[in-house]
């Protein structure tokens, strides 16, 4: 983890997109030894039914906790893809359910990953841990997190009922991005900066 | 609600406190028009089991999402107790789990209130709920946000399938606190300061 790390969430409401905000700032804190803030504002765009949170990861106390150009964007609905992507900083990830959004071209200096969220949870028979499947994809393409301490995370922040299923979640999600990296590796670019990319 | 409030809730982990602090938020901000922010700071103290929210409501955008001196605190643990009492703004209120919270004496010019939510809680058969409890308590208490703002909130932002239970819980609260603001009354100290008070 580098010494501060800016991610947005976004999506729209029902999505889950704190908890999953949450999660992550709950592995780097709990369990790294990091500290973390989690931020979501509610205001207009909150009526229109759009859900946004910051998360800032640090090695040391953070001072101000929002977030200005994000390094990671995870971005769950059209509409958050249209709206936060120019704040990306360059040479960001950008991590797209990649059949919410719909674009024909991506922010030159991105690396942008896909992933079918909603529809692999769908397979889970329930589609409201789309987020954690998000949480487990977004630990293995980004690796700023050690898987472990964000399955911990996940399953300290979900009912006891509920964390088998979320567990599952979280390794398909993992899965489906640690084969995205071998793919990406096996093309030759596993570190490079891609202009342009289709979905993995 | 004035231009600015500032809101702690401050517990242990697993009593909800996020959850109470965004549903608290989202009332605010998508059903009385306002804005609101609310941020959550993972360090040593959550390794240590500690959870807390602040949340920010305004009738303007946000700037700066740091709470520093809440005009209301809502505290659920001795240890928050113990920690975020002295931050508490000179005439704020001061809401207590009283069955979690033991101390002898007040911070001067506060308004304090207790409730049993846990116990509350319990007696709807789910003591997970206690966090709702607190959201109705809270409203009936503080009146910064109107019932039905907060109801919908806490229907918006729980599972279909505990939406009823939820809205038990939140009128369980809202009920608890209006009878406490009722007696209150009667004694004659419904809008005043006061230095020390038994738990209603």
């Amino acid at each position: 983890m580098s010494a501060l790390t800016e991610i947005r969430i976004a999506g729209f409401g029902g999505q889950g997109v704190i908890l999953s905000a949450a999660i992550i700032g709950k592995a780097a804190a709990l369990f790294q030894g990091g500290f973390a803030t989690m931020t979501q504002s509610f205001g207009p765009e909150a009526r229109g039914g759009s859900s946004s949170a910051q998360v800032i990861l640090s090695s040391d106390p953070i001072l101000y906790p929002y977030v200005t150009q994000p390094d990671v964007l995870v971005v769950m609905s059209q509409e958050a893809y249209t709206r936060f992507t120019p704040e990306l900083k360059h040479g960001g990830i950008l991590i797209l359910e990649q059949d919410l959004v719909r674009t024909d071209r991506f922010p030159p200096g991105a690396r942008v990953f896909g992933v079918p969220a909603t529809r692999l949870a769908e397979e889970l028979g329930r589609k409201v841990v789309l987020n954690v499947v998000m949480v487990g994809f977004f630990g293995a393409v980004t690796k700023l997190i050690e898987a472990g301490a964000l399955r911990q995370a996940v399953a300290d922040s979900v009912p006891a009922a509920l964390q088998k299923l979320n567990l599952q979640a979280f390794d398909k999600g993992f899965e489906y991005g640690a084969q995205a990296m071998v793919r990406r590796a096996e093309n030759g670019d596993a570190e490079g900066v891609l202009p342009t990319l289709e979905f993995l």
